[in-house]
Parts: C-alpha cells; structure tokens; sequence
C-alpha cells in the first residue's frame, strides 16, 4: 500500500469540520479530514477517499492499526453482548476480571482499578497517594509534564500555558527534567518541613505531550531512591508511553524502577490505575466510577490487545523498528540541519523542528504528502505508527518527511524568510 | 417475564467477586451477582442463570433495557467501524458531529463538547466557568450533592463522607437544598466581596447519589434570578436526572428555567457539557481530550437512544409509568409504615426505610427475591426501571417490595429488634 492523498480537505470532511468548528464547545483545531473506518495496517481512508499513512495512531490509542483481524473479531463477538455500556464498579461482568487479571501478569503491582480515561486513572492515583498519606499538602511534578485535563491531574500538567490558564489548581511544586531533579526534590521536601508533607511524586518516564523527552536513567532512580527512602509514593504516568509502544510493558521497565502507582490508558482501550494494595484506599468506595471498566467493547478490545502483543511479539517489534526509525531520522536530520534532536524508544519517536511555526508547517506538509503525525512541546514532532509496522511503511514515511522539507525549502527559497522562523 | 432467582452469588458469581474483591483497588462492594449479557426488556440473567427484574438500569446508565432491537442493531452495525476507539477531539468521525446535533436539538444550547464520563463532564462544566469568570475564587455546590469522584467534581460533591475523606477540595460554599438556599446564596456572596469572586453555582434539579431529593421549585427558580442578575454561571447537572428519565428530556424543564452549562451522562453513553458557545472557552485547545467522544459505539449508542425515545414515545411514557409507580409506592408505604416518603418524578423514585442498616437489608432482601434496586443517600431507596417498564413489571415489583417488607417484619418478630433499628 502507498499514501495517497489529493485534496485535504475534502468536500465530505469539509463540511463536518465547519459545523464542528461551529458546534464544539471545546475545538481544538484537529487535522481537516474526518475518517471513513475503511483502512489496513497503518493505512487509513478519510471519507473523502484519500488515504494517510499513520503516524500518529490516533494519540496512541491505535496500536495495531486499522482493522487488525483479532481486534474486528473481538468486537463483532462482544457486539453481542448486552448491556455493552454498564455500571462497571457496581454490576460486574466477567470481561472486567478478566482485564485486572491480563493487566497484573505484565504490571508491578497487585491490585488494578478500571476507570473511563487517562485522566481519571492519574485522578485515581493521586487520590490513592493522598488517601494513604493524609498528612500531606502538596504534590511534585515536573516540567513540561501532561497527565490529563480534569482539575487534579491538570494541577500536576506543564506543559502548556493554553492548558491551564484560568483553571484552579492544587499546591504543587515543579522539578526540572534533567538529572537535577532529585537536588531539587530534597531541597523541596527541606523547605517544606518534612517528606510527610509531601503526597505524591508523578512523572513520565518519557514525556508524551510535553515533547518526547526521554528520562535520564540518573534522574529516575534518583527520583525513586528518595521516595522511597522518605516513604512518598512515586506515581509512573504509563497512560502514553505504556502497554508495550517502547519495546517493553512499561516505558519505567527501561529504567530499573518500580513505581508504587502506575496509570494506564490510550492503548490499553480504558483507563487504569496500577499498584501494590496497599497504596489503594481500603474503605469500600472511597474511589469509584459509574463507568469504572464499564464497557464489555473496550474491555474485551483491551484484553486483545494484550493477547496480540504476546501472539505477535510487538514489544521485539516496536523495539527492532525504533531502532530502524531512529536510525532513519539520524540520517535525514544529517541531511536537513533545520530538522534535528532525532531520538525514540522503542516505537515512540521524535524530531525537533527549530520553531513551533516551523513545525506546524511541517506536519501541515506530511499530511498533504500522506503522512499523518502530530505535534509535540513546543517545536516537536511524534511518530508513534502502530506496533505493526515495517521497514516499508517507515521507508515511505522517511521518504515523505524529506520531501516535505524539501518542499518547504525551496517556498522558503521562493518567498523569503518568515519572521516566525527568526524568532528566539 | 418473571424473576426468578435461586441462589446469589451463584458459585460462577461468587468466584468472579471473591477474585475481584482481592484484585480491584477500587472495591466498592457490589451486588453480590455477574451479568451474563442475557437478557429482554427489564429482566436480565446473571451468569448463574438467576433471572432479575431490573429497577437500577446500570445506575441509570441502561435507560432502553436488554437487547432492545434498536441497539443490538446499532452495535452490530457499528461493529465494523474502526477504529471504534479512536482520539476524538483530534481526529473526528461523522457519529461525532451527528451526536452534537441530537443533542442540540432537546437541549437549551448551541455547542456541546464530548468527554468520557459524567464527571468529566462536571470537571469541563466547572473549567468552563472558571476560564469565563477569572476572578472567580469559590464555588458554590448543594448538601447532600453528588456531582462525580474527579478532585474537581469531588470539591462540589457532599453527599457521603467516604467520598471525600482525605483527598484535597477547592474551595466551596454549600447551600441548604431548600427553599432557603436563595437567601444563603445571597449572604455568601455578600460576605465574599461581590459576585465577581463566585466561580459559579452548581446544582441537581433532582439529587441522585445524594438521595432522590426533588428540588423546591421556589428554590430552583431563586436560585437562577440570583445567578442570572449577578453574571454568575448556573451549571445545571444533569448526568444522572437528564435524557428524559423525568418524563423530560431534562429535569430542570420542570422547574421552568435555563442553564448556563448543562451535563449528561449516563443514559446517553458518553459524557457531555452542553450550554450558549459564549461559556466555552474561545482559545482552540483551552478544554479537550484525548478520547473525549472517542468510541464509535457509544456516540452510536446515544445516538440511537435519543431517536428509540423520540419513535417510541418514551418520555410520555417514563411519565405516565413514573405516576402510577410512585401511587403504588404510596400505598406500599401505607400498608408497611417503616416505609415512607414515596417520591419521583417521571421514572425517578425513590422511597426511605428508617436507617441505613434497615435500608440496606431491604436491598438484600429485594435482590433474593429477584428485584434488583441501588441505596442512595442515608436511607432511601432508589427505583430507576428501564424507560420501556410497563404495569406488569412495576405490579411485580411492588409486590416484591410488599413480599420483602413481609418478610422482614417476620424475621425481625423472631429474632427481636436490632440496635441499628434503634439509633438515632
């Protein structure tokens, strides 16, 4: 198969996105093409007919590509299954044990609460933090973090102004990502009067939404030798970065520590918070959700995906085709000096384009070109394909992404330099 | 149709439960059975082969019972749409903006923005408010309210102390669910230097969670003179009350008034804030999310119940069957005088039993008998039958109720009153 793209938007997609624009309260300007559902692999049909190769797996919550044979089967089974949508943490149904169940064989932990989104699962996890340490009042998180919009992970996200202005927010104190954080969180819990004080620490192993930033080793363990030394839980945010797209369960894996707390989301097709019991509140309905794993689908697409990944061996995948693709945007950063920074582990990867103008025209370019990514931080861009690919969708991908600069060259040639592009 | 119930938990049941009591870091303590995805019209089989009579709708959450032709179809014909799970705010599929225009067309608003949950919806509600008044301070919520776990949510939430027990709130004033509540609010704003300082008010036309209590009708109204005459933003929840269980498509039609915001929930299988754009933030990106109306199936599901309501006359019906339940439920209390308060409005009931513990045997004692029914508040009773429920079932039901009431005053001449019958 081969992108092929001729008009974005198209009239079909068009249309919807006006009356969208019009109608949603909370617009958020997505890529103009609205998707059919036909599709194979990392391919996909807008309406409009044009085909994109994928590259940004709907935020990472596609991970084994569109129509994937295991994924249409488990849906068609569980379609019969009624009621698909149901109160999950008062009525059970045998799909929600049976999720814990796949989750704690590949998860640092015991204990495993279902819940509607990533949000919610790190909304969980900072109340079970604050539930097992009532003493404390504030929490540590760190710059450029995303953990979620509703208003308790909100307060632990940094990573753009637009996300937080106006919104109330939680006391909360922020450590550089770099290998000053752990100078940096004992001189916090110093000044704060002591580590009872202190409920949480949270972190990505890798930041998603932040910019794909890669922890450095030095800083993780740092950060989990001193919680644990003082007794404060350390909450991994996996939501993104989790269930297998780094080439291992758990992007922490890759660091040689085990959180207390831990969230799941995206791929794993609903949300979770992970840990030892103890760390979770032990009165009955201290934490709950009406939808909590509520959904026979995205439970049963979730246990799958898990399945698949196993059946199929995608961590060895996403690992061996990170490599390739790291190696890939090495090369072409070598040959584009505006692109740079190329870096990934596993399946989740990123350059850096010198301005945040500059990189929305980039992803602008790809999409025309057929190649569908996604923005991140302030001047990168993501390539998260699904586990499934190939040297030859990546070779294609590569191929799109140096046409496009080259594009991009010579209209610069042509027009000039913009002023976005002097900016500092 | 008949319930018909042997033994609960059945073996299969109990097994499930006794796994998930040990592995669910959010164990909340069900009823004791696990649906088996069997089922027609109000009554439902567990995987025990036990056959219930269902006056609890998944929370609300089932409003068109089992199998209901409609959805089964509109499951299965979305089946083969993927991804089913996909970002919604980011990359749309048509089901997206066609949800938006349902639900415009029964609801006082022009914009409505798409999230995961009833809570979700709150926090987007209450971020909304918060990014239209930016001097705002505090919030104002009821007694007794219920308005979602999320640390957002929760600060507006007071109806059970093991809800918010440890973890941080906002700042909020409450109000007394009365007629006096115009006055408070008055005096609060008063005392907080001006309206100016008043995020927004938020309020249940009918309290779910809290206890099935109706709202004066004077209150409503005062309420929403006062908000109106002093800008602040009236959020009307409406998650569990909305989507025509009150014989209206949205509780607060009764009361004659108009939100701000408005949220539902539940019964439309996905969440949303709905209310004039000008209460949305303008910035693209301010609110968003990555699954915010992301599954095909659910926007498929609402879809499809808003139009089954619409064909099937539904909210006459929810209304004609809530009266004569709720004169049934008179009588009942008549009859049986540890019984009283019968209360609803359309097919929102409710009932009290003396305590919490008298309550929750009666529950017990109803779900052995074959009448599945949910506490709510300190000692009410909710009764919430699917929207299609006929005299038939509402018969069997209350004579189930009658048989139990029996049965335990039986129980209670053998074994002599207990202590909790006794406190205060």
């Amino acid at each position: 198969m081969k992108a092929k793209v001729s008009k974005v938007p198209g009239p079909k997609s068009k249309r919807i996105l006006e009356e969208l624009k019009k109608k949603n309260g909370g617009w958020c300007m997505p890529l103009p093409f609205v998707h059919s559902g036909e599709g194979k692999g990392c391919y996909f049909k807008d309406i409009d007919g044009n085909l994109f190769l994928d590259f940004a797996s709907q935020i990472a919550t596609n991970p084994l590509g569109y129509n994937h044979p295991d994924m249409v089967r488990t849906v068609r089974d569980h379609a019969k299954r009624f009621p698909v949508k149901y109160a999950g943490q008062d009525f059970t149904v045998p799909e929600h044990i049976e999720m814990i169940d796949e989750l704690l064989k590949i998860s640092p932990g015991n204990a495993a609460f279902l819940i509607n989104s990533g949000a919610e699962a790190v909304e969980n996890a900072l109340k079970s933090a604050m539930h097992a340490r009532p003493g404390g009042v504030y929490g540590v998180s760190f710059e450029m973090a995303f953990h979620g919009r509703t208003l308790g992970a909100l307060s632990c996200t940094n990573s753009k102004l637009v996300h937080k202005t106006r919104f109330w927010s939680f006391p909360m104190h922020r450590l550089p990502f770099d290998e000053a954080a752990p100078v940096v969180l004992d001189e916090i819990i110093r000044r704060e009067g002591g580590a009872e004080n202190c409920s949480f620490v949270i972190v990505e192993p890798v930041q998603g939404e932040g910019g794909y930033h890669i922890a450095p080793k030095l800083m993780m363990r740092g950060i989990r030798k001193i919680t644990r030394e003082r007794g404060i839980p350390l909450i991994v945010d996996e939501v993104q970065s989790g269930l297998g797209r780094t080439g291992k369960w758990w992007a922490h894996e890759h660091f040689g520590i085990t959180p207390d707390l831990m969230t799941a989301g995206k791929a794993l097709q609903v949300g979770a918070t992970i840990g030892q019991r103890k760390w979770f509140p032990k009165e009955p309905s201290s934490i709950s959700s009406t939808w909590g794993g509520g959904s026979t689908i995205d439970l049963a697409m979730g246990i799958q995906t898990i399945r698949t990944i196993k059946k199929e061996k995608l961590l060895a995948r996403c690992k061996r085709m990170g490599k390739y693709l790291v190696k890939q945007l090495v090369g072409l950063c070598g040959e584009h000096p505006e692109a740079y920074g190329a870096r990934g582990l596993g399946l989740m990867c990123a350059f850096d384009m010198p301005t945040k103008e500059s990189r929305d025209h980039l992803v602008e370019h790809l999409m025309h070109n057929g190649l569908v990514t996604l923005g991140a931080g302030h001047n990168s861009i993501r390539l998260i394909p699904p586990y499934i690919v190939g040297k030859e969708e990546i070779d294609e991908a590569v191929a799109i992404i140096k046409k496009s600069l080259a594009d991009i060259h010579k209209e610069r040639a042509r027009k000039g330099p913009s002023f976005a592009e002097h900016a500092i």
